[in-house]
């Protein structure tokens, strides 16, 4: 709960609007949970100041995020606030209309595709806030090359907000961002024995 | 992103279906951000499950958390999900009928007008999830008592989830909790100097 009062006042020659109007990469890493989880409910604030909002899904799941899901997809159609469109690398990316071909391409390759398109939508300044949800371990395990991210962050147009997610997010990351949270697990049910169940986990 | 597989079976005499349906308490805490944004991302889960979520904001804020109130509000209303109540300290809680009288209670009296709301809430099964925000503090400055806090949560009947989210949370309530979340501050805008602004902070 910070009061909105900074800590000092930086000499970059910003006045306090330009400076409050900054445009933030914002990365959730840790081994505990409530990293995607807090990314989504900013994207309710993103919503509810009528921004478009993106969400890519980088790491395919068996049981994904259908609360979430439903719920920012019904949030967008209402018209109150700003579209929703909500991209998954499981299901072939929603900007790829052909058929997967017979030699289907490979997790790696489809985590690429989707990071093209958010440069694509970065550029093109498709939305103004992007959840990117568990990009951070694509970085961790090198099928994208973290240079290249932050490079590309730190070019981007206009004032797009960019949230990253996911455990193990490179130092060069973690660097360059302007806001990082640490979600540390201090105690889960599993290490109880206790299983994921629906409303809680999904 | 665990996936569900426990680390270890109990030996608690329950069927995992007992197991996996069982009610959770769960404490977001720490100094870095996220806690009630996770919180509120939770409780699109449990809207999208269709369960009756109540919302309970125990510290009075200049800025509220308008985006997630709207958001949750307006998913309350699509009759999709489950519905929403949205309850506030600050404006005298939404139970309370009467205007404040001449001699307006104060902030700790209001505070533990709220929870004895809660207490009658978990008492009637009024919803099946339950975000007590920032109700940590007010174990922490001892406003609430924990043992009783403790004691009505281990009793509370049927199937209620109920998320605590503020900084120092007691130690007995770690101890009690399901799921306990340390949110770490790595990084933060404001110690660049940075303002918060519309769409991140609120």
């Amino acid at each position: 709960m910070p009061k909105g009062q900074p800590n000092v006042v930086p000499e970059d020659g910003l006045t306090t609007r330009q400076r409050r109007n900054r445009p933030l990469v914002m990365v959730h890493t840790g081994v505990g949970k409530g990293k995607s989880t807090a990314a989504f409910g900013m994207a309710l604030r993103a919503w509810n100041q009528g921004w478009p909002v993106g969400v890519f899904q980088f790491v395919k799941s068996a049981k994904w995020k259908v609360g979430e899901e439903n719920a920012l997809k019904v949030l967008g159609a209402t018209g109150e606030g700003g579209r929703v469109d909500w991209h998954k690398m499981g299901e072939g990316w929603s900007w790829i209309q052909r058929e997967p071909a017979a030699g289907e391409p490979s997790h790696e390759e489809k985590a690429r595709e989707g990071w093209e398109q958010v440069k694509r939508d970065l550029a093109a300044e498709t939305y103004r806030f992007y959840v990117l949800d568990e990009f951070a371990y694509l970085l961790h395990w090198g099928w994208v090359d973290v240079d290249e991210v932050v490079a590309v962050l730190r070019d981007r147009p206009g004032t797009q907000h960019v949230v990253i997610t996911g455990r193990n997010a490179p130092e060069k990351l973690v660097e360059y961002a302007d806001l990082v949270t640490d979600m540390s697990k201090v105690k889960h049910p599993m290490d109880a024995g206790q299983k994921g169940q629906r409303g809680i986990e999904w």
